[in-house]
């Protein structure tokens, strides 16, 4: 839950423009003359960035132009969300289609980016109902033909963050491990993974930031002796002897964390994790360690993933999913994947990393949860809070 | 924030199982042999119908058939969160294609019904890239041209609900009564609105629910001095002799509540609320009892939406917004609203109520703000929660 203040008001106005000129500038890249989100009921998941919140209740057309000022044309009712984004605002009380069709006729743009986008469900904002709407408002003006994906803008506003987005996403981690830090010190013998998910649903309502993905899997806690997959926090308790493995993130200013942390409870008599816990966790730490050496612009989502993966291979484990996704206002953020190319990652896995990406690295193995965020800077990258570098004894 | 327990899972299978017959039949009634939600990062609004959450992660086929058992195609991580649902689960490693064709190609549906809808954002849930994605996939197998919109079928799910629907929507109104009633023991001339929001916010973690729609604008608090429309709880001070309106709903075991009430702060040596605040009220009030005594099945939205603007006409007010919408798991719900025939709500508005339809009833001016949830019955409606008969005195 966002608590809204003044300030906060102050900072979402500075950090809309930030992604406005973005995007602008790259319409002019991609041969894009108009960047529209168009959406109803705030259902589009590219409005953030445009408008820096998803409040819009009406049917909105939400432009921005390679040539000129943007364009908002929202109800009445819905004014108060984007006048502090949009140069001209054009209200309506009952019809959209009227004025979208008069702005449009008049700035002549030839091709219109809309948010689609068969494989990065990151730029895949807009309904088909929605979509059909629109051909059925732009035929008259002859301008259907004119819509086009708008995936190589969109997608890279989402990726690419600015300084204020960076900023946003770094408290979000810390945040993140301040948490992790607090259930730490209540980690003990007979508690299960359920009492343990609930601690950390106390900690985000004391630090007022709710959870990065579907509260009932936010977070998972995994003891040892637990089955492995996404599933809810369940009735294992966790022993002297167990690994607890827990993956969690916060959404604090509209940005998301996806951290996980491993801990080990201490047997009676053992001084260390068992040796075989140990080499995994070695495996999964150095994995990511050889990750961000290879992380940085220029190199393709699938050179990272080897690096990783044949590392791990080499220790004798492997991941059968992807080392990592993209961090953003959504934990899974969409567009390039750090993955290997296969039939399931290979569409998004392709591509070329670039500076301001912001990646998980994830290559965990049985009880070894170990993820890190990372930034990706001018030649490298850059780890957004301390990663985990021994395992967490109780 | 939805807290999962053992109780809760059972009462989620019990209530998909209600959806899952409650579908099928809609089925055949409407002429489809198949419905699909087909989704990837549990972005199709539909799924909590059909599998009592959105936690996928993978791109996902969800069918039901009109003439034999439900399928799931998901990821092989995902099989957790469906497979209570669905009496086959096809688990798939890298390739979601292949088994969708192979089930198609054995089931041979010839209208497959998808969740799009131009007029209905609460039937729209399909991507127009997944749609896209799922055209292709169909193609080689001659099956593109079965898909149709499911909007019969998927709106009535939305709308009409069954009893385990009812109770949580009648628990989800009854903790927002519990939270007006706190508040209203706290309410003093010098808090902002800002301030008596941060006290529904705080009463909200106190009964683990969340807010009905985005944080920032649940609650809304406008004091009599304030401007009108959607905006942020701000900065001014409720004082002696102004009115207070708050719009507020929370979200409980996934579902919503949507109400208003509205209080007066008597001035020195007041015993009631000025005469003209007191006749606002009044017509309000008297609108929503109208309309509530004609609401039932049969009638169309347009009739009851009538009833209260012709009472609020005769008293000498308007509302330029539509009377009420559904409720359910989103605030705004979609489907048939209760509003006039006009080039905003038309599309909308023209259909007819069916019983276990939930509605609010909000004809507000001003600084009168009531809302009432209403579901629909056999013969009539029924409150959810007692409405407010008088305005609440400070």
């Amino acid at each position: 839950m966002d608590h809204p203040d003044t300030e906060d008001q102050a900072l979402r106005r500075a950090l809309v423009a930030e992604k406005h000129a973005q995007a602008t500038a790259l319409l002019s890249a991609h041969g894009l003359d108009c960047w529209l989100t168009f959406s109803r009921e705030g259902s589009d998941l590219l409005l953030p960035f445009v408008m820096g919140g998803e409040e819009l209740v009406g049917t909105s057309a939400l432009m921005l132009f390679a040539d000129g000022p943007p364009v908002a044309i929202v109800a009445d009712y819905d004014v108060g969300q984007v006048e502090d984004h949009f140069e001209t605002v054009l209200p309506y009380s009952l019809d959209w289609e009227g004025p979208l069709r008069d702005v449009l006729a008049e700035r002549k743009p030839e091709r219109i980016g809309i948010n689609f986008s068969e494989h990065d469900h990151g730029a895949d904002g807009l309904t088909h109902g929605l979509f059909l709407a629109l051909v059925d408002a732009l035929e008259p003006i002859g301008l259907a033909e004119a819509l086009v994906s708008s995936e190589p803008v969109a997608a890279a506003v989402r990726a690419i963050k600015t300084p204020a987005e960076l900023e946003r996403m770094r408290r979000a981690c810390e945040i993140t491990i301040r948490i992790f830090d607090d259930v730490a010190g209540m980690l003990k013998p007979g508690l299960t993974e359920a009492e343990i998910a609930g601690i950390f649903r106390e900690r985000m309502q004391t630090y007022e930031v709710g959870p990065a993905w579907e509260a009932s899997y936010c977070p998972t806690v995994f003891s040892s002796n637990s089955a492995g997959g996404h599933h809810a926090p369940g009735t294992s308790r966790i022993e002297r002897g167990d690994g607890v493995r827990v993956d969690f993130g916060v959404r604090s200013e509209g940005y998301c964390s996806d951290l996980q942390r491993t801990w080990y409870l201490l047997g009676s008599g053992e001084t260390a994790p068992p040796a075989a816990f140990l080499r995994a966790f070695d495996a999964v730490h150095d994995g990511i360690r050889i990750a961000a050496e290879t992380l940085r612009p220029g190199v393709s989502g699938q050179a990272v993933d080897a690096a990783a993966r044949d590392l791990l291979a080499s220790r004798g484990y492997t991941f059968t999913h992807a080392l990592g996704h993209q961090v953003g206002r959504l934990a899974h953020d969409g567009g390039l994947l750090l993955g290997p190319n296969n039939a399931r990652y290979g569409a998004r896995s392709g591509g070329l990393v670039e500076p301001g990406m912001v990646f998980t690295l994830e290559p965990c193995v049985g009880p070894i949860g170990l993820e890190e965020n990372v930034v990706v800077t001018e030649t490298g990258c850059e780890f957004l809070v301390e990663p985990q570098d021994e395992v967490y004894l109780v």
